[in-house]
């Protein structure tokens, strides 16, 4: 009497399924997964990593699962597919469809469902059109399904959408983000200019190439969830300037007051229906006020807003990932992006880690999706 | 190459299938869903209303569209039913199972789907298990759908329940809302025991037999939702003292310091998970420094939070019911709740008012669910 959904809730999200899982990369992303997973029940069948610290380990020791599971950490996933045959491969290697392309293809071809946080691959149809296309077929070829999740599923795509389910008529669309330069090291500081002056800052950003920022894939898919037809993608950078001497850990110095403390990549899409969507995602040092964040405002009849405070963004990129398997292995074959999917739910897991004191702490991966894979 | 969700989503809403909607109440709510539903082009072919200064005149007259539609508000929803053989009857009459049933019955026997605010149907499974059961066999007869939506559907569900879809494991949740008794009026005030002294209130609340809350709906809507299983529901109720002098215009008067400024009712839900689920509602006189707030954490790995400020939940009432009806339409027939319908987005109204000025704004609708119909 309680209604069809409850029927399947009480079983554990992996187990029942017996699903057999190959996790490709194990950074702090993947190794966080890897340990979420293992509390689901499921079974991680092979594991395949970069660094020379991590390959011929126990996955177990190498995700700090508190146990070991008796798989070693490889170095060739074509190796690994072949010898395990997974239903699934969680990949948490690249965030770009350049890096990402060829090896998910592999993964498909030998017949294994794919679930990435390769930030393009959450809706890669139209920065990657002819290789997203070609994935698709191969997924279709293969009766398996490809599709990116993480963060932005919940907080800048369907949490969102659903508050834009409850207004009446919407005009704009404002979301804005923010992560702490001083959670990534030195090199993620340079990248972001911290210490520049105004000058060096337009200088630079005058003749960088620079990746495509992960705002547009996110506001594409926004947008197709919200049943609107993206249009035309547009995006600017400006500097954030520190209003006061502010103290950056990462490079271990002072920024003065007056230089550059990160900037904000500025994202915004319109859509056929007139409703413009934008996303502000910036990334600097933090003064002792700032929090990583999420904000959101539309305006239009009502307005309405959303703030998440205080993000734990790896926590839930990760849990995020793991709470979307169900949905991607009863998906038709395919690339699959979030409007195809049953809405994102929680799945509870059936235990806690059997040695909790050995599993890094949310702390430990503090931090953004990119860069500290 | 966009994805499915899209090909649908340029159309209006409810013109392309030509729905003929009766209005059944044309309080606030009604008269504010009568305008929304005008907007995106929907056939309004009949109302009916309870109060003598309604009766008789123009719908476009009594909801304030700013125009005649010709068609005139009656006083007996079965001729209105056998005269105009609606698709679907929007009901804004009532809160409770008792008050809805047999209007709802009449509706279904006549074919007509329902779509209601009524608080206890959203989820009414578990609080009139028997009346759900009919009105569910009644509606399945006749091939049409029964429905209840409204502010929590967003607000208190849906946006939550995406919210935990980002965690690993989940302790607790806990909601908590608020709104301001002085947007209701002086019988309101008193229901809220505004001015009352401590010992008055215990002894009120003693001897009170007070309706059920929404609140245990709404977390039993929410745990299915959720994919939990519900299990125990329980209640209680605490004032709110004033912590100094405080204006209530709605009783014209001013509450003494250590005098009750209204109530706090609180609703729990036990799951066979363990997951406990609990929300705050909070009815009292403001202060210049309160507003309507949504606010809900997430206990677990990791602790997550979601607040929406200044909910103009009038608006937010009324754009979610009209909103939801393609998918109530769409849906299997019988009794639907929301664990069964797709995620809650927005639809593109066809066109403004041709006359904004004479439409009633935000602000005049300002205020909660009930009690304003």
């Amino acid at each position: 009497m309680i209604g069809q959904a409850s029927s399947e809730s009480t079983a554990p999200i992996l187990a029942q399924t017996q699903t057999r899982v190959v996790m490709y990369g194990l950074g702090s992303m993947g190794s966080l997964v890897a340990r979420m997973l293992d509390e689901h029940g499921a079974e991680l069948v092979g594991a395949v990593a970069r660094s020379p610290q991590k390959i011929g380990r126990d996955i177990g020791d190498v995700a700090c699962l508190g146990k070991q599971l008796g798989v070693t950490v490889a170095k060739d996933i074509e190796l690994v597919l072949a010898d395990t045959r997974p239903d699934l491969v969680v990949m948490t290697i690249a965030s770009y469809m350049e890096d990402m392309f060829e090896p998910a293809m592999a993964c498909l071809v030998a017949g294994a469902n794919v679930i990435t946080l390769s930030e393009e691959l959450m809706f890669s149809r139209r920065t990657s059109p002819d290789e997203t296309e070609l994935l698709d077929k191969a997924a279709r070829e293969a009766g398996v399904t490809i599709t990116g999740t993480g963060h932005q599923d919940g907080y800048w795509v369907n949490l969102v959408s659903v508050l834009m389910g409850t207004a009446h008529r919407i005009q704009r669309v404002v979301g804005k983000a923010s992560w702490n330069v001083d959670d990534f090291g030195a090199e993620l500081a340079r990248d972001q200019q911290v210490g520049s002056s105004m000058a060096e800052f337009e200088q630079w950003l005058a003749g960088a190439s620079r990746p495509p920022t992960f705002g547009r894939n996110a506001l594409e898919q926004l947008a197709v969830v919200a049943g609107l037809n993206p249009r035309d993608a547009s995006g600017e950078t400006k500097p954030v300037i520190a209003d006061a001497d502010t103290e950056c850990k990462a490079l271990n110095t002072v920024i003065r007051k007056g230089s550059v403390l990160g900037f904000t990549d500025i994202d915004t899409l319109s859509t056929d229906e007139g409703v413009v969507l934008t996303i502000e995602m910036t990334g600097m040092v933090y003064g002792p006020d700032n929090a990583d964040y999420n904000d959101w405002t539309i305006f239009g009849e009502p307005e309405l807003n959303l703030r998440n405070e205080k993000v734990p963004t790896s926590w839930t990129t990760c849990a995020t990932l793991v709470n979307r398997i169900p949905d991607v292995l009863s998906a038709p074959p395919g690339y699959v992006t979030l409007e195809a999917l049953p809405q994102l739910r929680y799945r509870h897991p059936r235990r806690v880690s059997t040695d909790t004191t050995s599993v890094p702490s949310a702390e430990a991966f503090r931090g953004r999706t990119n860069g500290l894979r």
